[in-house]
């Protein structure tokens, strides 16, 4: 039974090897080289670890870090959509959710079913830690973004308000953080790296 | 002081980006394309929280993960040693030490003081949890070079026995997993992608 479960895990691990190719939009820091959704992922876990204590609220630090770890393997299958793409926003949940059934099936039952309610707990977004995660999902392209002066912003040209609507859900994780990102935001527009008009 | 912290949190978010330009000698699966450390981490991340289970000793699995998701942050001063370089392989414990205390330096006191301590228990290997991460970090690359036909044991034209040796350390953290991965280096020998002569 153990080695079954083994069999099925390892094919799991093998599969996911493909989140490595997966190209996001934003760079990294200070730099032209476009970053891949495991790099992505390493970091948002990195930054849980180091940033937990900035939470307003509770949370199970584990839990957190599963989420931010899986939160984007549906995309070996469905793709990374442009957070500032409307069009494509709202018709993906559908694809991704067949994608999170495909690929976490290949885990033992019980072990499919975990990964499969933890994505979705980070997609709804309510509770403290997927509040939590979403904090983190926000804070780093917001990061790269002003190390790369403007980064999507500036290739995309995303309006101040756009970008402050979307960085806004750092604020329901953590005071402190978003109190900072929003002190970015301000100086992005003053030094014209962020389009205020 | 909640923001003087935030302000050496991301100095350290900012820094520990540079893991990503850290190439392995390792391949991606059925890949020519070499593994960064960042992806590296990441898919140990994952493979811990799949693999826990299968730990013959009762793990913290939060602590696991906090060791190897940062178990190669040293590498971006000290660089990425071959496994089977032993020349190399003994000399630069004292640096990777200068580098821990540098990169995990950045942080505040209390939480840099937390993850040399971390690192350095995963670098000793005595603890539960630091022979289940090692079981990680052995097994990954195992799994790699048997999708790339050898992988860096044909590049490097590594014998089995010196294969073995190293790999005998994921017995420490699983018997579960060794059985598999031992089956997985005898096969590589029927197949002639590990030299056993």
């Amino acid at each position: 039974m153990q080695t079954e479960d083994l069999l099925k895990q390892v094919a799991f691990i093998k599969e996911i090897d493909k989140l490595k190719y997966i190209q996001r939009k934003t760079k990294l820091f200070n730099s032209d080289r476009y970053e891949n959704d495991a790099e992505h992922s390493w970091h948002l876990a990195m930054m849980t670890i180091v940033l937990a204590n900035h939470a307003d609220k509770p949370i199970d630090v584990l839990k957190v870090l599963k989420m931010v770890l899986i939160h984007d393997i549906v995309e070996i299958d469905a793709g990374d959509t442009f957070i500032y793409d409307a069009s494509k926003n709202h018709s993906n949940i559908a694809e991704e959710l067949i994608a999170a059934k495909r690929i976490f099936g290949l885990l033992p039952t019980a072990q499919a079913q975990e990964f499969i309610a933890i994505w979705e707990e980070f997609e709804a977004g309510i509770t403290a830690e997927a509040k939590f995660a979403k904090t983190m999902d926000r804070f780093e392209p917001l990061l790269q973004n002003t190390s790369n002066k403007g980064g999507t912003w500036a290739e995309f040209n995303v309006p101040y308000q756009q970008v402050y609507d979307k960085k806004k859900a750092i604020k329901d994780g953590s005071a402190t953080i978003w109190n900072y990102a929003e002190q970015l935001l301000t100086e992005s527009v003053e030094k014209g790296i962020l389009n205020n008009k």
